[in-house]
């Protein structure tokens, strides 16, 4: 039977996907520098193995035929999601993807050899090139999946996302948020002047916050049975759901960026630990998308762990780690100050839950119409200069390495990914909403370090449903509605707007 | 061209082979437990995966083709290096390595269950059975390769050992030994006699231990930009030449176990580290084999690390590390009174340099018969027993579990694996004298810790060679005449019959 030959081929994809999740992590964490150079070549070779194998054109017979095997809804349903995937495998020639890989890596080499100076002039005619061959991707996407062309892109991300859906809620996302930043900024500097900033009396020791993390993890859910926690340059959640590898990085003056970024990835990690376990190897038992996931890693962060409830539990974890008297006369409200802090400025990665949205709005609409041909890239700094003027009231003019030249994605190509950001925000947010309507005493569970209601509702109406539904049908079926920016906007409200 | 084929093949093999080496040290060192199941379905996927890649009948003719084209020297060793691997590979079909496969796991689940009891009687039916296919596999093998059965078996392990050039070797070493070993333990006694044994101060901090054995590695030559050093339950030294991943195992009540299983580590990882790095992924430029990676581990442990000259050094470093209190009053000869104990038993892997052949010959003798026909399985306990009195005085006929059921290499299947350890040990002994006559100074430099010269010569003389030469043919490369036993025997002499 073909679907069999679709077992042992997917079965086959699965184990060099987990060689290669498995090898980057070893990368990240343990690899001795002179191994880099071998292990690069190594994973390229088993990538372009994948590729080949999982883009054969035979493999398009088995689908046809398995499709008029007789075979169980949950085959039909994996057998629908691997087709879905095989046709965005093999939109791109072999010969584009080599054209685009090359200019991509070209461009990404440019970008860190000029980003730190801010020279737009030399790296734009590589970004021109790279956009170029992107709107030639998104026509071949398009055409091959019947999708519009930046729908197309979106798709690879987020299966189901579509722009006419996205376009209200980010116009609704980016009104509601016009009028509340001033707001909640000025409420901030009434708290603050109220009760000052308490000063962190740091150092801590890397030792110490490791243990607090791994405390932290435990109590939240993180199965180590199935994944372990170590350190990296940058912080990731990789590995393979049986086996997830998570990393921090730790500073020794603040706790809280190290603690928050563990939390953040323990998110990440229950939605891997989660998923089925049957069929691992297909691919409708795979996490869903980007958008998802991120919902995932900003609920336990953003929701749970940036709230009162939290940390009227975990003040209690830290100082048992760090010490009493590291916060001797410190309240809850001395953290939230901290952990909620918001603050306008240049950089994505930097900012705040409330000034996040508008770093993705900002590129959102720009990406769309660089791939549209209604923005040159000439003007990308004029552009994007209005837009931080217009949305954060800042100026990048004379501070391009900040602006335009700040992100990696466009360099590599990357278009269709920013949205997912914070549609996972507003996903989390909405999450939350349906939760606590389900489970009214969740602060009380949380606030004694019970999160077992908690993961189990996230499991049950998330984690365990895999890639069966498209994102916007799963944001239905978790929550009971569509995605609604009110959400985000009510949790925003409450969290920032309280005296 | 076909050699490019090749080439790009050979790519393919050794990006594989490099996933699995760093996924089977990452699983020993790193890996939750709930992680096995996957991870074991992934690596015998991948395995199964180069299997069939490597044993392609296509392969056969880009070979007979690429020897048609025109190439250079190296290239023309690399490809009958590749070939005679790909002959070895292919002796087999699919279906015997199926059912051979089937055997063995099924008599070394057999073995695992009843070597504590010792229960031969329901062990004896299913090593029957793997003799059989041993018998079946060695006769393939021969006429692959034109080899008689046994030294087909041995091929793989160690190219170019013959049983008529091994048996007179190892016939030389018997007597020797049998000679040698009443002396050796009648000048132990003596000398304890003299200088009883000073008891360890112990506990021993593993992570004490560990610093010290990191010290030992880096002084005595491992390159720590291209390996690290871990932990775990059975020590081994994985990974590839550009990334070595070591390991060892402490005890807290003795030192001396874990630095020398450190040490006789890092002589592997040092051969592995310095083979060459140009076309790495051909066969040629891998090491040689069992028998002469043995020879490096062992050159490093027992021809350095047990010497006086050594510990003329390693005292010094010893106590720095764990503390000069410790040893208080101790001289290097009350060390080597400890590494150098020589004492009989029944157990193979718990055996010192001077009874370990003994062991070694009594296999290498039963698993020739064996495979030749003239001995049983039925008849094994009993040939055992009485080569264990003949040459070690002991009997193992009441304890079968540290008789011929102590080995996993028999159930599992390996046979013509044994003679590479005393081999190893020979050629160690026989690389040292070389060596010496080389560098008339080479004591005075280990005395102060310098092993630049040494390591020098072995990296010329063995290590950069690759797979160019067979095993017989590098040692008269290396030493300038074939395998002597009487290097290792007047070593033993030496270091054992001091007063």
């Amino acid at each position: 039977m073909s679907f069999e030959k679709l077992d042992a081929h997917n079965l086959k994809l699965a184990s060099l996907d987990h060689a290669l999740a498995i090898l980057g992590a070893d990368e990240a964490t343990n690899m001795p520098t002179g191994g880099g150079e071998q292990r690069a070549e190594a994973m390229a070779t088993l990538s372009a193995m994948r590729h080949k194998m999982a883009s054969a054109p035979h493999v398009a017979d088995w689908i046809g035929e398995a499709e008029n095997e007789p075979l169980n809804q949950d085959q039909r349903t994996g057998l629908a999601e691997f087709k879905r995937q095989y046709l965005h495998l093999t939109a791109l020639s072999p010969d584009f993807v080599q054209r685009r890989t090359q200019t991509t890596m070209r461009c990404e080499q440019l970008w860190r050899e000029l980003r730190p100076s801010g020279n737009w002039k030399d790296f734009a005619p590589a970004l021109e090139k790279v956009i170029v061959l992107v709107r030639e991707e998104a026509a071949l996407r398009a055409s091959a999946s019947g999708l519009a062309p930046y729908d197309a892109m979106m798709e690879q991300y987020d299966p189901g996302n579509r722009t006419i859906e996205i376009d209200p809620v980010f116009a609704r996302l980016k009104a509601g948020l016009a009028e509340f930043l001033p707001e909640a900024l000025a409420a901030q500097q009434k708290r603050l002047a109220d009760r000052p900033l308490k000063p962190l009396n740091g150092p801590f020791a890397i030792e110490k916050q490791k243990a607090l993390g791994l405390a932290a993890m435990e109590a939240v859910g993180f199965d180590f049975t199935h994944g372990r926690l170590d350190q990296s340059h940058h912080p990731f959640c990789g590995g393979v759901p049986t086996d997830v590898r998570m990393t921090t990085r730790y500073s020794t003056s603040d706790f809280l960026p190290g603690l928050m970024g563990v939390l953040h990835e323990t998110g990440h990690a229950q939605y891997e630990q989660g998923l089925p376990r049957n069929d691992a190897h297909w691919p409708h038992n795979h996490a869903r998308g980007m958008g998802m996931h991120e919902s995932q890693s900003l609920f336990v962060e953003m929701q749970v762990a940036r709230s009162p409830a939290f940390w009227r539990w975990a003040m209690g974890l830290v100082c048992e780690h760090l010490g009493k008297d590291m916060f001797a006369g410190w309240q809850v409200e001395d953290v939230l100050a901290r952990v909620n802090m918001v603050k306008r400025g240049l950089v994505r990665v930097d900012a705040d839950e409330v000034t996040y949205p508008m770093h993705v709005i900002l590129r959102y609409e720009m990406e769309r119409d660089l791939i549209a041909g209604t923005l040159k890239v000439a003007d990308i700094p004029e552009v994007w200069d209005q837009k931080m003027n217009q949305y954060l009231s800042l100026s990048s003019k004379d501070n391009l390495a900040d602006g335009p030249m700040q992100d990696v994605h466009w360099p590599a190509g990357l278009f269709g990914y920013f949205p997912s950001y914070s549609l996972g925000a507003m996903m989390a947010a909405q999450q939350w909403a349906a939760l606590e309507k389900d489970l009214p005493d969740i602060e009380r569970d949380i606030e004694v370090g019970d999160f077992s209601a908690l993961n189990q509702w996230r499991r049950e109406k998330i984690w365990i449903s895999g890639a069966r539904l498209s994102t916007p049908e799963l944001m239905i079926a978790a929550t009971g509605k569509p995605l609604d920016p009110d959400y985000f906007i009510t949790h925003l409200k409450k969290r920032y707007l309280r005296s």
